[in-house]
């Protein structure tokens, strides 16, 4: 039997998806060092750093990539993949540089694939980073044919000694949220399991104006270049990228021992689809709040002084931010109110 | 309903493996800026770049897994995901620095997961590399209960213009070959069609004085130490790993236009695993070269006063390595005599 009659084709995956990845990206990205279907890519370190401390953070889109596949809609995953990896990284003050993505597939689908790595790429673009390479992989048998996992890796740089860490987090300080108009990458296996049973993809999401699927693929907000625009314009404590766990599961990463936040969830109104959510699946409150973003994708911690520049500098780029809070001595963890 | 009643925990799995990896690594890794459960870990560039190019690479394990899940025994499964990534990476020239990993999960399982991590935290500290976090996520529902994919990130850095991209190939330039004593992370979708049906786990893979799980899952061996020491002792052209594709699907790309790669693969003696395969699916000779290293893990391309350093280099680190042809020009490909 030939590696063909096997019906399986490991060796080709790759290339298929170089060929496109090549054909996105030639015509606009030229800091990249090397080719498409070399062994690694790679890009020149920015100059102006003195002691360069190089961070990476991994992630991936979860299961809204099976919501995807059930709607059959791809254009916005590559937004939330760039997202969850650079937003992750831009959290410690690092100034993102590039990305790798890893999609593993059941199958290789030609337009599936196509809309994933356009969007990837797009979104690489608004980010501002390079698109170094990545790898696709055909799992035949442990994957469903139609079924895939998209994750990625961002890499980015920081000056040694001017990494956003939450240690020079203090009583008094103030928190800043920045807006998310919707749900992200996370919480989508509770969606799945609240969201798809009762309603249709194409009806309207109750409350929202929007059908179902707009409401559940809309791509995530990418805050990395805002946010190092922020650290340029006033000193910044901590910074909270808000994913899986919610508000208080990611802000309580940055913050010293012996330091309380307390976010007041008053100075905003969260977009409609998380009431959607928790109407359907009777979700208490506190569930949605460790869940889900509910409206607020970034947090800064900073000092008083701070929080008029960083709320300009974040509406300069297009994102609403405002003062949501503040750090206090007490027992460790978020206290929301 | 709450989101512990519906059975789905998203949030748990990134702290789960934290906790894992920070006792796993705390004991020995003190190159690593940032702290487990923050939201990207950093290493500092290391001196002596001029003008460092960074260079990121993304693999995974494929469907070794799978066999490994099978199996029960994923204590080498770290092992070939290091080695996928940084000797990707390393083919380009670059000097390994750190790695992220990649686990998705149907359901978490604190001993495989355990085994994994320690396996990864192993053979990042014998390619040494930092690892510096990762992502551990949940996916119920796409991804059986049992079943993982492992995949992961290396970072390295090389001088610029000290990158090693294959430009440099001439006619007459040699081929030395290194070692791979098995199967490495290539073909697994092949051999699970093949060897599973047809072989039980515990006996004795035919002619390898070995059972089948300690042949099908032995770990890969990780060339990146050997290869940067190889290029300290002697001026190189080009370097191929060989994964998917086999010899002649790497080694053409980083072959120049106009030059012919003839590989003499009466040189070496494959290790018996891989005529075992052929004979359980009647693979031709042209097939299992295409999908299996066959018995070669690495490949440089060196003028040939570099051959006898080379070869030195190599055994000096552990590895076989010998002369197995040359470039000639003629029409782009590798031709295997």
């Amino acid at each position: 039997m030939t590696y063909r009659e096997a019906g399986v084709d490991v060796t080709g995956a790759d290339r298929f998806v170089d060929s496109i990845a090549a054909e996105v990206l030639s015509t606009w990205d030229d800091r990249v060092v090397g080719r498409f279907g070399g062994f690694a890519g790679g890009l020149r370190l920015p100059p102006g750093y003195a002691e360069p401390v190089l961070m990476m953070s991994t992630d991936g889109v979860g299961t809204k990539a099976e919501v995807a596949r059930i709607a059959g809609h791809f254009d916005g995953l590559g937004f939330d993949l760039v997202a969850m990896c650079v937003d992750d990284l831009a959290a410690t003050g690092a100034r993102p540089l590039a990305l790798t993505d890893y999609l593993a597939v059941g199958r290789l689908d030609g337009n599936r694939d196509r809309a994933l790595i356009s969007s990837i790429a797009a979104a690489c673009r608004e980010a501002g980073v390079a698109l170094l390479g990545g790898e696709t992989a055909e799992h035949p048998g442990v994957l469903d044919p139609d079924r895939f996992d998209l994750a990625g890796t961002a890499l980015g740089v920081v000056e040694a000694g001017s990494e956003v860490t939450g240690d020079a987090v203090v009583d008094g300080d103030r928190i800043v949220a920045v807006a998310s108009p919707n749900i992200r990458a996370n919480g989508f296996s509770l969606i799945r399991h609240l969201v798809l049973p009762r309603l249709a993809l194409d009806e309207e999401f109750p409350g929202t104006g929007h059908s179902v699927t707009e409401e559940l693929l809309a791509p995530s907000v990418i805050y990395a270049p805002a946010v190092q625009a922020a650290l340029a314009a006033a000193p910044v404590h901590a910074m909270a990228h808000v994913t899986g766990g919610g508000i208080p599961g990611n802000l309580v990463r940055v913050l010293p021992d012996g330091l309380r936040a307390v976010v007041d969830t008053g100075t905003w109104q969260p977009p409609p689809v998380f009431a959607g959510v928790a109407r359907l699946g009777n979700v208490p409150t506190d569930e949605l709040f460790t869940t889900f973003n509910m409206g607020v994708g970034y947090l800064l911690v900073a000092p008083p002084e701070s929080v008029a520049d960083l709320v300009e500098a974040f509406a300069r780029a297009g994102h609403d931010a405002w003062p949501t809070g503040h750090i206090a001595t007490g027992e460790h963890g978020v206290e929301l109110l």
